[in-house]
């Protein structure tokens, strides 16, 4: 099984999703917030590009609009991009149109692969028994911070990387995942601070979002997997038997 | 002091090098050997992207060709790309024209910047001390292979990353340099190994050159930074009187 890690959107070549399972990461803040949508009773996601794309949707209720530019929630929107907004008592039962700057047009660049999951730490492992249960060649993809690569994607990815060479005897990772690989390992008991170091942990630490970064660097807290059917992500239970609590 | 690390020669931008330190790095093996070679006294080496450039100085003696396509020497030249064949009984003296697949076009590519040096774990404390002094912002380069990241490349970015955060106080490392440097830190006592286990540290291993990986595994062997002025690659001793041994 070939595993690739792509350092950031702008990197991906279309040959690199034929057949294969796509990982998107975006840790802080896109997919963690999409998987903690999942988790709490919404029922399902449509990442789109631009705001006009999801004011489209304004007047279609129950959808909801959520989403940021420049770390910040939307005029008109009913969300930001923050995972702790998207409680239970808000997302239960509705639909979430969703727009962010980097992580949905990653998604959405993805839609030609065979398999395309939403990752990050709070699904880490369910989302590797996932993509690895499909026997399929993987391609994880960073989806980094206005096409540069996100420190906390890359290490999310080197987890990940992790998690599968310990599960599948016969892997070849690729020298991307090889070295965010040992770079998570380098800081995986100090996970929380690693991302406060990097840029845009800094910049959401600076601007009152450190709790934000903090429930984002929680490993394994849900146990469900988002895939993109029909340019929508459904949390998919297909593997919810086998899910194993990371140790 | 701004400290860039770029994964490959193709994710490079024009505006990365106005007014930079460059810092170019292909550890397996173009700059592992022009540093070798100029340490052997080798006067200058003048690096080209093609064959057919090199073969135009064939017969102007005493001008030595060196360089490999798909890790062999090219039909015609002097030398290869291993740093073990440059010994001083070799190239003392000699100007000697290189092209190998990825460094030397590296190294044709950066000729805008400001100070164009080349780095390996062979130099790493050389190289920092010499790009640190300059004062300038500083773009390090990992050639890459197939315009794809090289693990060897990375870590080495890593190395230098750790020795200029440990030198200079104010000092912004990108996000990829965070994450090489961490990588690099999981890795150092186990350099050798890690270099093995990249993509071309096995393919070399396979085809009996684990002696060169092993040699250019090592840190601060030579005290020099080839510095790249007029085309040509020369040793500098600017700081010959600065450098400290690494510990």
């Amino acid at each position: 099984m070939l595993v690739d890690v792509i350092p950031n959107i702008n990197e991906l070549q279309s040959d690199h999703l034929q057949g294969k399972t796509v990982i998107v990461i975006d840790v802080l803040r896109a997919t963690s917030t999409i998987i903690t949508a999942l988790a709490h009773g919404c029922c399902g996601i449509i990442p789109v590009e631009t705001v006009c794309q999801a004011k489209q949707f304004q007047h279609n209720r129950p959808i909801l609009l959520g989403g940021e530019r420049s770390l910040k929630k939307i005029q008109g929107f009913d969300l930001g991009n923050s995972p702790l907004e998207y409680t239970q008592e808000t997302v239960r039962g509705r639909m979430i149109v969703f727009t962010t700057t980097n992580g949905t047009r990653a998604l959405q660049k993805t839609m030609k692969g065979n398999h395309v999951i939403a990752g990050a730490f709070l699904n880490a492992t369910a989302c590797v028994n996932y993509a690895s249960q499909l026997g399929k060649d993987i391609v994880i993809i960073c989806a980094g911070t206005k096409d540069q690569f996100a420190l906390e994607d890359g290490l999310c990815a080197g987890l990940l990387a992790d998690k599968l060479s310990a599960q599948q005897q016969r892997i070849h990772l690729n020298d991307l995942g090889k070295a965010m690989r040992a770079a998570y390992k380098q800081v995986e008991y100090n996970l929380f601070k690693a991302l406060l170091s990097g840029d845009n942990g800094q910049r959401m630490d600076r601007i009152g979002m450190r709790e934000d970064v903090e429930f984002c660097s929680q490993i394994d807290r849900y146990s469900l997997v988002p895939l993109l059917q029909d340019q929508v992500l459904r949390a998919t239970d297909k593997l919810s038997s086998k899910f194993v609590p990371s140790t």
